[in-house]
């Protein structure tokens, strides 16, 4: 219940609305270097970190891995992005250190959220203002390219 | 309405739903030139576009300007980055050519989808889907710079 109501996904959401999402959590202890997700692929569960360290990394050229994102905080989740169309994990994560995970099956978690609607605008609502916050910071890092870009032609 | 339910952000409202948000909109003429929002300033309206032309832009080392999009077809719209903490305007947009929008009070918005719970799980998911979908064409271009920087260390 405590991990769950860290997680930026189910923030403000009620105690009892938190019980009901506990309700259709397992928790699943996980060993680095094991596989939570591979981008582009179907996603089917939906992960939030009790403890470990879970590493997102994206394929750039089919080989090179750039990573994303180190998760180390309890409450910080994986897999949201199964949530929408097209329903695949955007990213793939990996275990960097033995830990625990509590899992959600995201089929579980849509119903949910169809049957409470305010569930529902909750966790979307909070998920919308994560993406927003996760575009801006690529913007921002996408300028710093084109700054270097146009430093270099007009030094 | 035609040109509302065009709207990403208003996909799979009933006709009904949709006469709701048409009851809070007003049609509005914009000329070349004029500024509907600035990047990074409270966000009060949310636009459609139902004739003419909006670029959005961004801001890149104080004065070079970043064209992001521009906006042509029916039903394009700016300012939904207005539905969510920090309520801020994520980018600027400026009409590019003569032509008319609808406008919604971001506030009156805001009170709809309070009022009527399943207009605002639509309206969320709709535009989390859209931000992931950005996000992903935004980490794409980050993607193809880092590609660059690989091949011209490795060549």
């Amino acid at each position: 219940m405590e991990t769950l109501s860290l997680c930026h996904l189910f923030r403000g959401l009620s105690e009892a609305q938190v019980a009901r999402l506990a309700a259709i959590t397992r928790e699943v202890p996980i060993g680095k270097g094991q596989c939570l997700g591979h981008e582009g692929e179907p996603a089917k569960e939906f992960f939030v970190l009790k403890d470990g360290a879970v590493e997102q990394i994206t394929k750039v050229g089919g080989d090179f891995e750039l990573p994303i994102a180190m998760l180390r905080e309890a409450g910080s989740s994986f897999g949201a992005s199964g949530l929408v169309a097209p329903y695949l994990y955007s990213l793939s994560a990996r275990c960097a250190e033995d830990g625990t995970m509590l899992v959600i099956q995201l089929a579980d978690l849509q119903k949910l959220m169809e049957e409470d609607r305010a569930i529902g605008c909750t966790i979307m609502t909070n998920w919308a203002t994560h993406l927003l916050g996760r575009l801006k910071e690529t913007r921002q890092q996408l300028k710093i390219h084109f700054k270097c870009l146009l430093t270099s032609m007009h030094p």
